[in-house]
């Protein structure tokens, strides 16, 4: 048999239906990779064993009838989530401990379905800046290559869910944080639309930015988490084909965009070329010249809305918060309330050509990283490719599947309009099929 | 001299300088004013004396210069905020007695200024609802006559600070939530530029509506709150004369609203001929026709947002919710994506064309309520004329001063652009001088 933490949770949740593990067995061999391998990927800010243990005990006595649709699903939780039974602490000194007896709305309504609620993941500081060590950020590694960055801010959601340690992880989006790590570690990652799942009791940094993400190394664990948090398109759910369907492939480099590296270009190359061969019709387009801003703007709406986010830090502990979480409270850049609105209306004026844009194809290709993990944990590495859908709220999806000229993984992001996040996950389901199988990337074994 | 309990903040934080006044005894007499009222407005949610006393004194201990700018100002906290030496129960059975560690980010400034975190003051279910007794809304009274609603839903906020049990009230908006009660309570009430204060660890309901709001007895004690939350408008702080100045005026009724009611009618009357009598230019407009469609907007906006804000709860405590949240969860009204997005985007769009109207004058002046607090408490009255400033995102004023046919108090709306809420505060000051002057209506000694 399969060792149980090499399963995703759709295949666990199959063997618990079974009788052939028990939620306790599964959590004992999860936490057994762990004892191996985080030593290597330090992907962890909290984790209590037998705390792990007890609930997974608790939830082997729940009657079959009566359990959850994520019944015994491992998940870690970045740690700017709130969870009631462990510590939240930011990667921040100023939280060092810090444990309120709350669940983030997101912990709270997968708790209440049957997840196993696992332990913490390392964070860059306050999810907000892009640094590791030797500032205060992570030690977590690229369990691909421990030389490497797994990426931020989610660096330890994504390294755990990559190394399997965990099944399913949560993330947080502002920028890329949630994407990158995806690419970088050789998983799903999904971005849903903006505030389509709460993210109450999550650390704010842009209320308008700010987006839960999801983590998992198969579609059928996205769509799990998709279901039970009642995402639901406008169109019914019908089978998507590869065959006939029409995708845009984003051309690079952007006139605002670095040029990607070798590797995310090639698999560019590689991820169009093996759709047409499945039958796909693959349509190159640029983003017309209206949307150039949209880069300029992120900026200002970052930095205005981290100058309210970060105040109250800023008065009680100032010397302990990272450079750039001061110079948006106090405005260094000297934006004026004029730019920043200017920015806000005119990313909200772009979202619904934007959307109608991505309405005229199955999905839109593009880059998620500029290539594979860097080598060094100074720097989680450029979240560029990843702005400007988020800015515009859309739903992204990293595909895994290709490998840079160092063998490390890349993936492809996969782009939607606005609400239709179960349309992305059944083309994601497609596509990765074909990614995983002919890519060329395998996770090792 | 006047009894402590009857000073604005700052008149207390003066006598606190001079020496005429401890935080300790300051403290006392607000907690003796409240003993005295509470069975009649029943305003808290919690207040614990002995914990007040505690920190009254802590603050007292402090030395005169290391003193924060707001020493000793104490504050009733809506009880949708969390505080961290306080339980937080929202008005929700599901929440009962739950005191999670951790300050809102608002509390925490405040506190980091030097403010007094006094107690917490009632609300509806959630802040969500207009609903009172019998169902599960607060009993709530009026203090001017407790017959009648505070309105809500920052019922006990309203009520506290109208009744002077504590100079300063922390409320919120979604619709109308803050002004309203302003105006039922005799108060200033300030619904800030949306997101120009931290709404983090305030419970949410809709991510682009929800504001922090704020009561006080005086402008001065608004200006102080203002400052410590780091508001800053482009424009230099210039002083603002009423002579010469130029005031849009709604005219009523406006195509979706009702009329007015009497009380309100004749405020809007009377307080135009007072600026006019003190040498203001008085234009009367109506919002143009393309602002129609606000009023839809605003319903489908709520409905897409309270979908995903109350799904955790709806998972842990259907039974304990009420009926409207359960219906937004379950999208009871069918709107699609399509219509959610359409509003959320129109809306957008909208803002930046009532901003350019609204810079047109030194401010725009409508009816914050229907009329004057209605009887009964079943239901905390009609928002109606406060959600269009607040789906602008625009700050407004309620400002006190007139009295309905029962002699109970009636404010006016005073609205300016984004961003622009000290130029509003400066307005408001020599608007309110005036209106309390001489709008007819005048808190009982």
């Amino acid at each position: 048999m399969t060792e149980p933490f090499r399963l995703t949770a759709s295949q666990a949740q199959a063997a618990f239906k079974d009788g052939s593990l028990t939620v306790e067995a599964y959590a004992k061999s999860l936490l057994d990779r762990v004892s191996v391998r985080d030593s290597t990927t330090h992907a962890w800010a909290y984790l209590d064993p037998k705390l792990v243990l007890e609930r997974a005990r608790e939830l082997d006595k729940i009657l079959p009838e009566k359990r959850g649709p994520l019944h015994g699903v491992a998940i870690g939780v970045k740690d700017v989530i709130l969870t009631k039974d462990m510590p939240t602490q930011y990667n921040s000194p100023i939280y060092k401990d810090d444990a309120p007896k709350l669940d983030a709305a997101s912990v709270q309504t997968l708790r209440a379905n049957g997840a196993l609620i696992f332990g913490k993941t390392t964070t860059t500081e306050f999810a907000s800046t892009s640094v590791g060590p030797p500032y205060a950020g992570p030690k977590t590694a690229n369990p691909h290559d421990p030389s490497r960055t797994p990426g931020g801010s989610s660096s330890g959601s994504g390294a755990a869910v990559g190394d399997m340690q965990v099944p399913i992880g949560l993330g947080t989006q502002t920028v890329g944080s949630t994407i990158r790590p995806g690419s970088f570690n050789g998983i799903y990652a999904m971005k849903p639309t903006w505030n389509s799942i709460s993210r109450e009791g999550q650390k704010v940094y842009s209320l308008i930015l700010d987006t839960l993400g999801l983590y998992a190394r198969s579609v059928d664990d996205l769509k799990l988490l998709l279901d039970v948090f009642h995402l639901v398109d406008d169109e019914p759910e019908e089978e998507f084909a590869i065959k006939g369907a029409k995708f845009a492939l984003l051309t690079l480099p952007q006139p605002e965009w670095d040029a990607p590296g070798p590797g995310t270009a090639a698999a560019l190359k590689k991820g169009a070329d093996l759709l047409r061969a499945h039958g796909a019709e693959i349509e190159e387009i640029t983003l017309p010249d209206e949307f150039r801003p949209m880069y300029d703007y992120q900026l200002k709406v970052l930095a205005g809305e981290g100058r309210v986010a970060f105040l109250a830090d800023y008065y009680t502990a100032k010397d302990q918060l990272h450079p750039l979480l001061i110079s948006h409270v106090e405005n260094e850049k000297k934006y004026t309330r004029k730019e920043q609105l200017k920015a806000f209306d005119d990313l909200a004026a772009m979202r619904p050509k934007v959307d109608a844009l991505a309405d005229k194809y199955a999905a839109i290709i593009g880059p998620s990283v500029v290539d594979e993990a860097p080598t060094g944990h100074e720097n989680t590495g450029s979240a560029q490719f990843c702005g400007p859908w988020t800015v515009m709220h859309m739903p992204v999806v990293n595909i895994p599947g290709f490998k840079g000229e160092n063998g490390m993984p890349i993936g492809l992001s996969v782009v939607a309009a606005r609400y239709r996040d179960q349309h992305l996950l059944r083309v994601s389901r497609e596509v990765g099929k074909i990614f995983e199988a002919e890519g060329g990337w395998a996770r090792n074994p």
